[in-house]
This record gives C-alpha cells, structure tokens and sequence, in this order.
C-alpha cells in the first residue's frame, strides 16, 4: 500500500530548498536522453552526498530501485508536483517601481507555477495602466478587489518604508503567503507563510566576501 | 586608537545577511527624524534579539555609548560603507531572457553597488541591441570584451541546462564573482566567491508551507 500524502512527515526548509537543485540536473539528463538516474549520479554533479539526496527525495512519494535508481520521468513529474510547480498560484504584486516592474514583466515564474494577477500602487502615474499586459490598480482598492481576483500570494516589492502597512492590508484582503523583496523584516500572524528574498542582502554578503578574496 | 581593519574578525553570513535589515530599520527611523537608536529599539521592531543585533554590529566598526545607544547618521554611514553599498561593482549579466531581461532593467540594484556594464547572449534576435540602454553582446566575445569592461561580477540568468559553461566562461573572462539565480548547482573554484539566488526554490519553500496551513 503506497505511502499516504496525510502521513508524510514535514520537510525541513533546507531539505525542500535542495530539491529544486534536484529537479534542475534530472530535466538536463532527461534533455540529453537518459532514463534513470541514482542518488550517486546527482550527488556528484551538485556536491551534496547521495546519503542526503536519498533522504531529502524520502520526503516525496517516490522510490528508487536499488542498483538502478530513479525513473527520470517519474521523477521530473513528481519533484515538480510536490513543490507546487505544477498548479497555478494567484499572486498579487505590491509596488511597481523598478524591481516590481521587472517582475511582473519575468514570465518565467509562471513555469514555476506562479501567475501575477494584477500590480498595486500608490503613484498616479502607473494606476490604471497596464505593464507587460497586467493591469496596475490602487493600492487602496485591493481589499475590495481580491473578492473577485481571490489572489492567494502578495508580492512586496514596495520601499522599505512602507512594507509593515502593505503587508498588513496585503493579509487584509485574505493573501496567506507573503514574498517579502524589500530589505524590512515584516512581521505577520502565526497562520500566514512569510518567504524573504532580499536581494540586496546577498550582493552583501558576494561583495563582502569578494574584499577578502 | 581605532580598530584596524585588518585585525577585524570574519562576519559570518547570518550575521552579514542580518546587517541589512538594520540598516532598512534605521533609515527609516531617520526619516521619522530620530537621530539615535538601540540595539534593544531595533529588537523590538525587527525580530531579532538585542543581544544578536549588538554581537552583529560588533563586527563592524561602530561603537554604541551605553543608555543612549547608537548615533543614527553614522551607523547608517557605517554599515552602507561595510556592506559595499557605497563603492560601485561593475558587473555583466548572462542570459537576457525574461529574468535576467528584468535585472537590466532594475535601476534599484545600482543603488545598492551593483552597475550591470553589459548583458550576454547567444540569441541572433538580442545581441547587438539595447536593453533599458545597456549593451547586449555575443557571449562568445566576453573573454576579449571583459579586458576592457573588467567587469568583477557576473550575473547568471541563462537556462539552467548551460549554467556550468556559462560560469566556466564568466570566470576565464576575470570575473571574480558569480551570482547565480539559476537553479543549478554550479561548482567554481575556491578563489571565486558565488552566491545562490534561486527564486523558484523560495518559491517552492512558500507553495509548501501554503499547503500545510
């Protein structure tokens, strides 16, 4: 009888960070015409040891034969549905200046599952516009306005100084998952799911570390 | 007499990647026109412990005075200079497809040290074209390129199957550091610094942790 998805335990954070590694190298081996792939395979092309690849694919539905390995098919298929590439998310985008314009512009995320709705701002000059075919409303309409988009995720892409008031009308309007770009650390209820990605951060920590190079 | 530089101790990265969210914090109490802070100010609004925050700015080279705490101009000139704000990166970008086309176009990051010189590509259709005024080239003229524009850091965004021979490329060209938003895991030498900025693994981290609440 096959595992049940309900008994399956909690993946640690860095275990679910690692597999879209994972996923990454198996597309390039399916690309070149392989089948099957081990966890010795994959460990030696991204420095993780097999004995951490076998344990963090143990928290996803799939199983590997001994000596063979894993069905690359199967397993492209089942690492992109656990990690929810395969559905699409409604996200709302909140301040589009110049890094949420850009986003809203990367098609890309939406192979990854995630669709930008709509953009909010508070400038004049970009409500009521359309950037790379999204419309941009007023940040004040969106309580109102998510009863119909229903959008699930809020990018916040707005200055620092005004990430705490968004994120908190951004959850107003019934977001669960926030996408925090902006440098402030938010704070946000125990039942809503928080991802920071500060991107000023990590050049940080790449021109630090290039001084002592 | 002053700390050296030199006799300073090595930042660890959760310390590097902390110093940021300070320095949005205060910024914005200076805005408010607050003109000192504490470490246990800071605590209270951001999430961290005083203790941590005070251990953090340790590492770099400010001094609070006891009660008053921390003069707010000087602690934000202090920590933009350390975390490389103040001094401008020249950098190129490999891959100006949808992501690496909207980094272009992100006039924040200059803000932040970073000045993308040139874009890369291998697409007939881009190279020799402008994007948001910045030079596209072939990226098999980079090597004879980077000896003038030496650039010192290179930014990956080109289709995860052609990471590794991208950043091979990027590091016989001179660049010294490489951002990666791919989700592949490229393996470079130790004399080169990289940082890892995989959107679709955060992604990934928030579509689990949605479907768990």
């Amino acid at each position: 009888m096959p595992e049940s998805i309900e008994k399956r335990s909690y993946i640690p954070e860095p275990a679910l960070r690692r597999l879209p590694w994972y996923l990454a190298y198996v597309k390039l081996l399916k690309k070149k015409g392989e089948s099957q792939v081990s966890s010795t395979q994959i460990a030696k092309k991204i420095n993780v040891l097999a004995s951490q690849i076998a344990k963090d694919l143990s928290y996803v539905d799939i199983h590997g034969k001994t000596r063979v390995g894993y069905d690359i098919d199967h397993l492209i298929e089942v690492l992109e549905s656990f990690l929810g590439f395969r559905s699409m998310h409604r996200a709302v985008l909140f301040g589009v200046g110049s890094l949420g314009a850009a986003l809203l512009s990367d098609s890309g995320l939406e192979q990854f599952g995630l669709k930008i709705i709509a953009g909010f701002d508070v400038e004049a000059s970009i409500v009521n516009t359309k950037i790379s075919g999204i419309p941009v409303y007023h940040s004040d309409d969106f309580v109102e306005l998510n009863k119909s988009l229903k959008a699930n995720i809020g990018i916040l892409t707005v200055p620092p100084d005004f990430a705490q008031q968004v994120a908190d009308r951004i959850i107003e309007g019934g977001v669960r998952g926030i996408w925090n770009f902006t440098p402030f650390r938010i704070l946000v209820p125990d039942n809503i799911v928080l991802q920071n990605t500060s991107l000023y951060a990590h050049l940080a920590v790449m021109f630090n570390r290039l001084k002592d190079k």
